[in-house]
């Protein structure tokens, strides 16, 4: 096997240990949490489907691709719970050393284009990484709703937390916002989440 | 919500139902199977990272989105095992029983889109279905050599079931065909596969 795609399958494993990723939400049916590799999947999937409602045009292989590997890092740095402070005060510099080891794997321009994407999607600027954060947002939103709140319930998460955390959705598709916001209302209504 | 995304969201959760279809192929480090979402991640991150090897240009976005719904069709119709004759012989008919509701969430126009890209990854004969097809090949074929083979040697498979369960790769990449027969042999020297 050539260099090039000896690096290239390298990463591809490597990437396989997202599967063993545990993230907070739960599947539908709530038997089981879901890993970043699901998460990912799921995501790219919506991308496709629901690109008709973003705000701007955009490359939808770039953002279908910016969906599936933006938790790689997650391999080295863990999952971290969107409502856990302490962690996240440590998340950023904790991803940007997973970055560096694991697009390392690759090619030198796989590398640089992969660590680019990921850092594009972080800064969420450009159309396609406004649109995939969207995603990232709703599809846990989704599974939680399905679920009944399951998720916000066990963690006893607040209204005002979800409303934050989720208002980058609206950089990317003005009317998913105007759905999220319908479903965080009917969960409050429901007393799934805590209002204040 | 209006009634176009309500069938798109109805939809998306009903795929989530793919991250309990299990498969054959064990996860690196061979702790438990890969089910169908982790498998479709895998492949549409694949379709992008190893695209130059391509014997056509191909539309890179339709390639990813064929590789992560082409196991839609198993929520309903379970997943059929490459080497289980008798599975094989009804798979057509229950998958397209199943295509036909599960796709039927959608709004008209991308029910008939996904079932058209679900048949013509079927068919294998469009540029994106060639490569869309050796990543569903290439994609266990990593992890079981991975693994040492060990999803071939508890099954007892033999190599020419492989050369020929394989073989479409080759319609898709000629550089990605001659990989998977240095996998195959190399596994044949191990003993990890039974020479016939």
């Amino acid at each position: 096997m050539n260099e090039r795609l000896k690096k290239q399958i390298d990463f591809i494993l490597e990437a396989d240990k997202e599967k063993e990723i545990f993230r907070q939400t739960h599947i539908t049916g709530f038997s089981r949490c879901e890993n970043d590799a699901e998460h990912a999947w799921h995501m790219a999937m919506m991308v496709w489907l629901l690109k008709e409602y973003a705000n701007e045009e955009f490359d939808v292989a770039k953002a279908m691709m910016m969906a599936l590997i933006h938790d790689v890092v997650e391999i080295d740095a863990g999952d971290t719970y969107a409502y856990d402070s302490e962690a996240l005060s440590t998340q950023k510099e904790r991803e940007e050393k997973a970055a560096k080891r694991i697009f390392g794997l690759l090619p030198d321009d796989q590398r640089d284009e992969l660590t680019s994407l990921f850092h594009e999607f972080e800064e969420g600027k450009t159309p396609e990484a406004k649109f995939a954060r969207a995603m990232d947002n709703l599809q846990p939103l989704l599974l939680n709703d399905s679920n009944d709140g399951g998720d916000w319930k066990s963690h006893g998460v607040k209204s005002s937390q979800v409303f934050r955390r989720q208002a980058a959705t609206e950089k990317g598709s003005k009317e998913l916002w105007a759905l999220t916001e319908g479903i965080i209302n009917d969960n409050i209504n429901k007393g799934n989440l805590k209002k204040d």
